[in-house]
């Protein structure tokens, strides 16, 4: 169960002429509250703002945005010691008609959710995804960001149900491997770390550039480069991230099977050491 | 302003849970009430199942559907003589994540809108339309249908305001121009009448569809083939199609002029024939 708040109160309900509900005209960001923090709150800032700069929706003052979120947390029934924040900017309520000018005061919601953890052994041993069938469209004018238009994970991960697959990932119409329904993916090479490019389609996400940042300070180099659905068996490892749980190594997607592999195990080091607990293996 | 109503109850309101507008997961139709008929009710029925097939949404019946709107529409200010229906399907209140199981009782919403003509000189000289700098993503997995995810299209329209424009010609990533923002888009080059494939990407528009089957009930040909932007020079005719207004002819996109053509001229008035009044130019 969610708690929902807007403008500081407790809703059940919101406006039926709302835009986000209409045209998916909005943004999300799904936080990790961890011992009271909004963990990498300046990346999921960040990739609201370049959201909004699309959509054309006046982005919200961080520090009230930070308040809200805050008071959201305080006052539901879930403890700030670990639960799941969303906060959806949508252009709020508007006249018939796709068109409108920019927003300047768009509806902001705060959800609070109780955290749910993947088992630890999930973290040990790995986990099993399948290659879903929907296929990503390419070129989309909103690729990388978190929209309400997302149809595409919906139909992607509704195709499992399996209590032993925990994610599916996702291939572009050029049968590029792009992310997971609701993580990034990386592989190892011949050595080299790689990650899909998302200027195409999927999510880029704010785990995704920790990883990306985290690795870059150490010195490792990741190719922002995809991997062709027939190259799979060509690849030594595969983990994917997400900003609740981290990176989780992956053993398995449709015929290929991967160990978890030394490469993995000292990226999740790494990151545990940089701020993702749950990664210390 | 719109009257909504649900289960024939007039509601400003609806859960803030529903999925509708956390993911776009649903679907709508907006149909034309003319002289208290839902016209080309079939057709819209039709788009609406194959869209509740690709959701996995229980098609709800059509006659209780029917019963909604024709309650929505008596109920509302607004005169049923001429009025716009706006019908949204969407898969309900639901728990965290992407994945579902099939909708087997989704909400349903009805809106009721004032009719909004446009002049009937737009008829009678055309109207004058812009390309779109927003491309429509390639092979949507939701290609042709009404789905609730419609950021394309609102991104589209919000390009363009000034009140002697009244349409936005959209292309694909590969400069086909595939429909327009709220329309399906007619060519007519070397005497052949065209219009682009939607398997893509687009909306399948009831009234192309409806022009479609009654060209070829008089034994017009109509080509279900694409014109690239580069061609549009080369094309003699431009009309598009959309279940309120009909057909309007298009003299102008971009730098490309036409004249409202005689081609143009007789499927209006073959249109007029067959349910659509306002075409009677």
């Amino acid at each position: 169960v969610t708690d929902w708040f807007a403008c500081n109160e407790l809703v059940e309900q919101f406006a039926i002429s709302d835009r986000g509900f209409h045209y998916g005209d909005g943004l999300f960001e799904t936080i990790a509250i961890r011992d009271g923090e909004a963990r990498l709150w300046p990346l999921h800032m960040d990739r609201l703002a370049s959201g909004c700069e699309t959509l054309n929706i006046t982005m919200p003052a961080q520090d009230s945005l930070l308040h809200g979120a805050m008071h959201a947390v305080r006052h539901s029934g879930i403890s700030a010691d670990s639960c799941l924040l969303k906060i959806v900017v949508s252009a709020g309520s508007g006249a018939r008609g796709y068109g409108r000018a920019t927003v300047d005061t768009p509806s902001i919601l705060f959800g609070v959710s109780p955290w749910l953890s993947p088992p630890i052994e999930f973290y040990r041993d790995g986990i099993e995804t399948v290659l879903c069938r929907t296929r990503l469209a390419i070129n989309s004018a909103t690729a990388g960001l978190k929209t309400l238009n997302r149809l595409e994970q919906v139909l992607a991960r509704s195709e499992f149900n399996a209590s032993n697959i925990y994610e599916g990932l996702t291939m572009d119409a050029d049968d590029d491997v792009i992310c997971g329904t609701m993580s990034n993916v990386f592989f190892v090479k011949d050595k080299t770390i790689l990650t899909p490019s998302l200027d195409r389609c999927g999510v880029a996400g704010v785990m995704r550039r920790h990883v990306l940042a985290t690795l870059d300070a150490v010195g490792k180099e990741v190719v922002i480069q995809g991997v062709r659905v027939a190259e799979l068996s060509r690849v030594s490892e595969v983990f994917v991230s997400n900003s609740q749980f981290g990176i989780l190594p992956v053993t398995r997607c449709a015929e290929h099977a991967w160990d978890v592999g030394a490469v993995t195990r000292e990226i999740m080091d790494i990151m545990a050491n940089n701020g993702i607990a749950e990664c210390r293996s």
